[in-house]
């Protein structure tokens, strides 16, 4: 397989087809600050438009596709990045500053997701097809064959994450599932990384194209600001949207689909505090070893991740001091580094200024030098900050994330406070304990807490680093998500752009396949209420 | 068991316990449109927040709480009810001016819908618990332990509907679903049947102390206003919303849970025009049959379900003809009668003067003497209207339901301009083809447009007369619903008050007890991709 021509056009690539004109906004390469080559068009009403006019038209033709093209597709996807993995990780570093690795090993990942989805959509057990037979001689009435599938909810828009240049954008969870439910897609390019989305979408176009499908079944565009985001999130052929980023944006494009004429479900990420409680056992046991992997975590990707640490609490005493110890000195062998985007590198810098502002918190430990760093842009300094676990009651805004590599360590008096601030605090993607077994039994009270206020809980382990298989949920209590019923990543994320249709005294050559009497795809059924 | 206690106290029902003071709002019979004896209390914003902050404490009680009590529970409100049934059946009738035939098999579906979801809790395999193994020596990385199942959200709010006194009220789908999920159920009674609110109350009350259960899981908030409602959305500690009515209150709630500081779900089902189409094999060959099984469908209930088709389509010729006479002839036939408040009453009669009023819209067909009759309050009387389908597209408050035994039967030039109309009709619950198999075969086109309309397709058939089975949905996209993944009823209806929960790295003890490697309760799981 060659891999994609690696030349950027800067235009959108609309149902396969590139167009635009008049390149309006550049990639920037944070280490440096300076402006990448290529201008990139700014998409308007019109572009929004014909990609979700020809994405309509293309859903009712995917309704008919046998499903080994749609998993063809999703290979083909899969291999195309990994042949055209040079370019795509090459313009990536430019774009993002994360190191070539780790932009490997996220592209590695991303078409594992695309794979993966091939994969359930062969199987087809993911649509929980359920039959209930008639029972024509039923009494009082009889009873009619029902029979109901999960089928594609329509065109789906998708908002790629900046922290996830690969993973969670273009071609990430989001798109493939999409795909995989046989939903159109329309990409919203992230403008931090505008020419990585142009090169992931002439993979997917090219892909479209050898699987021959409807090219109006992808369309990315490109667009600097808010406006086409909205109209994408207004217009009435959109079914459902997809967006993970901050909770300012995904806040406001929620309620924009709330406030349509007819509101869709607008499935935001927007991240969390993820707090993580360690219990006095564990702190007494281990507290240089968590400190050591709690600093790990708090800088993967420049503490750029949704499931970032940013919150600890832990009783006072000497384990307490042990830990804080061990986390500072972990802290200052963190070297400063490039964040994603100025615009990210700005909140981080207000988002700490702001925490060392509020009396009581103390900054107790940074990166060594890392203020005094002169040489390039500013970077991102991993800071400790302290306080006592009462303030949080007080200053509620302790508990909104700074994203970036920032955490509030918290020393409680006791568990019973911490399982108080446990039942007060807002939602999250994860929360993680710390704690010896028998510890774990006896803060049962804990666990049920955490249950209500987490997607995730992790025990004697850390939050970043998802896992994206069949049992991962990455979702959570607002503000973590819109709706904690659906996952960003993982496989279930194929139920955000499904719904149930119901056939109701189908003859059996007129219902979908999964649901014919002879279950000629084989899929796991519900059968008159027995699994099959 | 004995019957409850029938005396009314008017008041609200608390965690157990019967508060307020000073009635200020009665029961009507509709019938006859007098005042019924007893005075209900308002709920206020301290009755709302007393029943939420009970209920919160009763959701963590909830989660400890065997499996068995949790159906014992379902199961003893279903005998309840059928033990009472005869006090509830008598004021359910005086307060809706619904047959007591009808109310009786209403409340035998009411029974036998706790009853399906004792089975179902009982049976656990709904919770969908998902396992992926450890595999600690991969790599690059180590694959943690992930499990993950469906846990209750927390306290929810039900809004019944004035239609279903019984089945989707009080007692209805959402109360015994959310039991199901461990959920507690904080109901706003419906002030067009109070008294059978509290009755049915008095049910779910006795069965909670029968069950030691803690009696804060459920409560009954009388009020007849829009203010104990919206508190009730806007209440911090509320978790989801189901609500059944119509769409001018589903869209305020909506809008009210949507602009929360922290958005919850809020699932409403609104009714919708539930389109029927006729295609000419079905219309010459049996016109007569199809229009007397569609007006016992219209005339269901005095037209008041959710599911009642009040648009049909048909084919211009001599079929569509013969159609017609039998409807207006069977619509002769129908007795006007009481609809179940006032409100309802004025709305259809403004709905159906509406109509008549549109250019090109006639009436065809109506009971005769209907208008004339003279005694008792105004009573409902079955109309039936033509138009041409041609001014469906320029007048699009046509798509817009009319509550009530009314209907519009479109001539349609051909069967393009049916799917041309299917393209672009607003969504259903439901959606009804009159075919013959081999028309079906031709219409694909048809039955794909209306897969993207309506939650469920009744084929030869009619779509009033729900089946509250595994399969069944009942659902669909807006204004149907405000999300089309979810159902209103069917045991389908538990995933509405639930969220996954996902336990990383925990031992095994400490999971939920589907989840733990010995599967004591022997669920249907999803272990390392494979359903077991």
């Amino acid at each position: 397989m060659k891999p994609i021509e690696k030349e950027l056009t800067g235009k959108h690539l609309i149902g396969g087809k590139y167009c635009g004109a008049g390149g309006r906004f550049r990639g920037i390469d944070p280490a440096a600050g300076t402006e990448l080559p290529t201008a990139f068009c700014e998409a308007g009403g019109a572009e929004v438009n014909c990609a979700l006019e020809l994405a309509d038209e293309a859903f009712e033709i995917l309704q008919t596709v046998p499903v080994k093209k749609i998993a063809g597709l999703l290979e083909r996807i899969a291999a195309g990045l990994e042949a055209g993995s040079a370019a795509i990780i090459e313009r990536a570093q430019l774009e993002t500053a994360l190191p070539a690795e780790r932009l490997r090993s996220e592209l590695a990942r991303t078409a594992g997701q695309a794979r993966a989805f091939a994969e359930l959509a062969l199987d087809g057990s993911w649509a929980q097809a359920r039959i209930d037979h008639a029972i024509p001689g039923r009494k009082p009435l009889p009873k009619p064959d029902i029979r109901t599938i999960f089928m594609g909810a329509g065109p789906v828009v998708v908002f790629g994450a900046s922290n996830f240049p690969l993973a969670i954008s273009v071609a990430g969870t989001d798109t493939v599932a999409a795909f995989a439910a046989r939903c159109p897609v329309v990409a919203k390019g992230h403008p931090a990384h505008p020419g990585t989305c142009e090169l992931v979408a002439r993979v997917i176009a090219e892909a479209i194209v050898w699987a021959k499908l409807p090219p109006g079944m992808f369309s990315l565009l490109q667009s600097s600001g808010y406006e086409a985001g909205l109209a994408l999130v207004k217009h009435p052929l959109t079914a459902a949207v997809a967006f993970t980023g901050s909770l300012k944006g995904g806040r406001a494009l929620f309620d924009a689909a709330a406030a349509r004429p007819a509101p869709i479900p607008l499935y935001a990420e927007m991240g969390s505090v993820n707090p993580v409680f360690i219990l006095p056992g564990a702190a007494a046991a281990r507290a240089e070893g968590i400190a050591e992997g709690f600093v790990r975590s708090l800088n993967t990707g420049v503490g750029q991740f949704c499931t970032n640490p940013g919150m600890v609490l832990a009783v006072a005493g000497p384990a307490y001091e042990r830990f804080l110890t061990a986390v500072c000195k972990n802290a200052s062998c963190i070297p400063p580094a490039a964040m994603l985007h100025a615009g990210i590198q700005k909140a981080y810098d207000c988002g700490t200024e702001r925490l060392s502002s509020i009396p009581g918190v103390k900054l107790a430990g940074t990166a060594l030098g890392g203020a005094s760093r002169g040489a390039g842009p500013k970077m991102a300094v991993c800071k400790i900050f302290t306080a006592d676990a009462a303030l949080l009651r007080r200053r509620p805004e302790l508990s909104e994330e700074v994203f970036g590599p920032a955490t509030v360590i918290y020393r409680c008096k006791n568990t019973a406070q911490m399982l108080e601030i446990a039942r007060n605090m807002p939602g999250s993607l994860t929360a993680t304990i710390h704690g010896t077994e028998s510890e774990l039994r006896e803060q049962g009270g804990l666990v049920r807490a955490l249950q209500r206020k987490a997607g995730r809980i992790v025990f004697n382990g850390f939050p970043t680093g998802l896992e994206p298989c069949a049992s991962l949920h990455h979702g959570g209590p607002y503000p973590a998500t819109t709706h904690s019923f659906f996952t960003s990543v993982g496989t279930a994320a194929i139920y955000r752009y499904v719904r149930p249709v119901c056939f109701q005294g189908f003859p059996d050559a007129a219902l979908p396949e999964e649901l014919r009497e002879t279950n000629p795809r084989r899929v796991r059924r519900l059968v008159d209420n027995s699994l099959k």
